[in-house]
């Protein structure tokens, strides 16, 4: 325990470090930093001069959600796994930390961006980081070799907040995967059916799903002539193609990483195809391409999965592209993105060669959901390295409620699903209130009454005008006396007298399409 | 960065530790804590020798949620949900983690429970204990005076877990709270209306709940003569009635915290007292309770609740019960508190004088839910220490989990809602298949069909008895060229052909019900 003069003056010295910083201009993360130690110290003092000097705030990259933003988020999920339920899913959960050592070594250089808990004594734990790693863990952990799953839960990464965007440090993750020896690309084709089936309801227009290999992509290096050991940073680098220009890119591959001008060139050949099953069968009989095992094997996959896709209807939403990449270190086989944008499956992008950056406009917003197959990552937990051949997709939810609430910013969105208001026209009428309202919500109806004795009529309409609340039922002591109701339509601001043995059969009624 | 064989010769020495531990038998926790350092030390070194070595768990006091455990949970919060938004409730959402001085001072004691994030830089956080306190963070930040709204998320206690009883260290939390200057105890009524809602429909068997006043049991306590300093520690020891005898209570109160033997018999006979609104009235004519202005003013409103709470239709699941205390330090008024058992509320307490355990059984399972009112929360963190008035409850459902999860454990419970499986009776049929499985994604129709080429029918038909599957729509050869399908109701094994244009009207037929 630490002396409480001693505290005062290191609060003192620390108070000078802020001061300092802000004079400098200092960033806003280092102020933050020394700011935070000051308040700690501070409260180890404790009294009232820490009280109402604390920063009213979420931590940094985080959010509340706002009755109007649940309301959308609620909608969206909806949408989200009623599709996942259409399809058979099954759902779990898995706590929001892990064992550190669980999380370790399966986001390669993005594990830096990990959350750690503070080491209080017992284990050490971390934040997850996305819900494909706590999966991998589960099925391993309970030997299940057969599931089809979805998983909605909140993930975390010490990034860069670009809130603006829909990117945050706590974000949501929509998750559903395929785990289970299965005959190839049934499952992997049912996953590019679901994310169209969930952009196509969502309403956020045009989208296109790109799809590639990982292993099209390593047989295509090796046809290249990039050298095995660059394998993996070359990838992370043709990743870069949405964001840069082909120029850049090549660029960084050839003076960054040391590829031949030559290998380069070639790969900008390749990664500027696109198309369908046409341009597997193509690749398939390309002199270089035909030449690696691995890209064959890839290849017929693709004209199989074009294959499954005709039959599941959506050819015209999947393209296959050579330029996708994809991060994550645990793919193994097919790999995916959905990108919304005007019919981006049509549009040709700019050939590398023209050097021009691709349309901004495409990539605006960013892909919506992506994933791949990952038939490695269960293994790494199995403790006889047993494996579950996995493929899954990850629906980039956050995205799209921001697109939902840029949308709805000038709508009026309902936040409740009250049915009917029970108001009275008098004062002196809340017993009665109370009464009738008891009433409502025995026979199952969502209604309310306002938490005061004597609230003044105009109020209580109000107050339906503002929260969409449709009907109201007013008491007056005329009603009371007949044993009747007056049902108001809010919208049209007409009434009727009803008998109070009627009112339930008509508030259902009249609420039945809402 | 540490040398390599600096790590070795670490691990060397942590293996030994570790060793001596449980050759000693030590706690789990300490050999928790030092295998956690070897391992820590371990992934330091990489490589394949920390592969497969790592502990396949969750962290200590979690757990995963199976399917099953899922399907119990989604239909809990869905009746939870449904009578918050009876009642007219709107939702919000906050980080996982707030601010470390966001939660600093709010929890006395039980502050230490708090788990904090590892200072990686920027601001310091911790994971929330409680839903309240970022509600109340919320409300002030957004300068929100009325608000009615429900939020549903885990909160994190450092707590020692007894998980078999439902209790965890990562738990859900339902929260119901109605914040705003309105007229006495209407809302408040509204809340225990609530609670009685929820418990009844999750159809947990005979529940109920005490209900005091914080204002009641100062006054109590003055008149009792207990020091104005001792309130909340003779308060604490008085919340123990629920686990501990009269007699015990007692002597804590006497001998560990030097209240006089006489006050604490006077104490000792007012905590024995439990009614209605009777016992509200009674007392306001008690000769010693009716000196005490705060007492007064609480057994005002106490008679009043009860008032509400009969034209609620309330007032049979509803005690008044001067024994509740409740631990949190932020309420100001009414308390209340719900616990399963055999009509409690009609069978008296044994007498404190007795000093007879309370009756086991009737503790069992503790309280589901529990609340009260707090006014000064809010205050704490609006910059004007302006206050907004609340009251809340918050139901218990891990608790309720677990007795459903027992109950639940013989039978049969579905964790997908797919009502048809697409299945084929012949080899060769997979494309068939795919394509009426996409007819019935198409038409809204919850479908799936098996991911292999050729499925054996026995198989198909397995699946569909293990998962709960109602109906099955085989294809075969012959069906194929009539354009029929062979619709089977697992159940029964009854099968007829239907025509494939009637197929989707004859599935919705047939599963409207489920």
């Amino acid at each position: 325990m630490a002396d409480r003069a001693e505290t005062q003056e290191a609060i003192k010295v620390q108070g000078e470090v802020v001061r300092k910083l802000k004079a400098e201009k200092a960033s806003k993360d280092q102020i933050d930093v020394e700011v935070a130690k000051l308040l700690e110290l501070k409260l180890r003092l404790g009294g009232d001069d820490v009280k109402h000097q604390f920063v009213l705030k979420t931590p940094k990259g985080t959010r509340d959600y706002n009755p109007k933003q649940m309301a959308i988020r609620e909608k969206v999920f909806n949408t989200i796994v009623g599709c996942f339920k259409r399809h058979g899913a099954e759902t779990i959960d898995t706590p929001v930390f892990e064992l550190k050592e669980t999380l370790t070594g399966k986001y390669g250089e993005d594990s830096k961006l990990i959350y750690d808990l503070k080491d209080q004594g017992g284990e050490l734990l971390s934040l997850r980081y996305d819900l494909t790693v706590p999966f991998a863990r589960y099925l391993a952990m309970n030997k299940i070799s057969n599931i089809k799953r979805y998983h909605i839960a909140k993930v975390y990464r010490r990034d860069n907040p670009a809130m603006t965007r829909g990117r945050y440090r706590e974000f949501y993750q929509c998750d559903f995967d395929i785990a289970g020896h299965y005959d190839p690309m049934i499952p992997d084709a049912e996953c590019l059916r679901i994310v169209s089936e969930i952009l196509g309801e969502l309403d956020l227009g045009d989208f296109h799903i790109k799809v590639n290999d990982r292993r099209i992509l390593d047989g295509m290096f090796a046809v290249c002539g990039v050298p095995d050991d660059k394998f993996r940073t070359i990838c992370s680098t043709v990743d870069k193609l949405d964001k840069m220009c082909w120029e850049d890119v090549k660029n960084e591959m050839v003076k960054e990483k040391g590829l031949s001008e030559e290998a380069a060139d070639m790969i900008g050949q390749y990664v500027s195809m696109h198309g369908g099953m046409d341009l597997a069968v193509r690749l398939l009989e390309d002199p270089k391409m035909s030449q690696s095992k691995q890209a064959c094997a890839g290849l017929s996959d693709m004209k199989q999965l074009f294959s499954y896709l005709e039959l599941f209807q959506v050819t015209d939403k999947v393209v296959f592209d050579l330029s996708l990449a994809r991060g994550l270190d645990y793919y193994t086989g097919v790999i995916y993105e959905a990108v919304l944008g005007p019919a981006g499956a049509t549009t040709p992008p700019p050939p590398p060669q023209v050097g021009a950056p691709k349309a901004e406009e495409s990539l605006s917003v960013g892909s919506v959901a992506g994933g791949g197959r990952y038939d490695g990552l269960v293994g790494m937990f199995d403790p006889k390295g047993r494996a579950v051949p996995c493929v899954g997709v990850s629906i980039g939810v956050e995205r799209i409620f921001s697109i939902l609430e840029q949308k709805a910013e000038a709508e009026k969105v309902r936040t409740t699903e009250v049915q009917v208001l029970v108001a009275s026209a008098q004062k002196n009428l809340l017993e009665e209130r109370l009464r009738l309202v008891t009433e409502l919500w025995n026979a199952g109806i969502k209604a309310e009454s306002m938490f005061k004795k004597n609230p003044k009529l105009l109020s209580q309409l109000q107050h339906c005008e503002e929260s969409g609340i449709p009907l109201v039922a007013i008491l007056g002591e005329q009603e009371l006396k007949n044993g009747m109701v007056k049902l108001r339509t809010v919208a049209t601001r007409e009434e009727v007298d009803v008998s109070r043995a009627d009112l339930i059969e008509e508030i259902r009624k009249r609420t039945s399409t809402v």
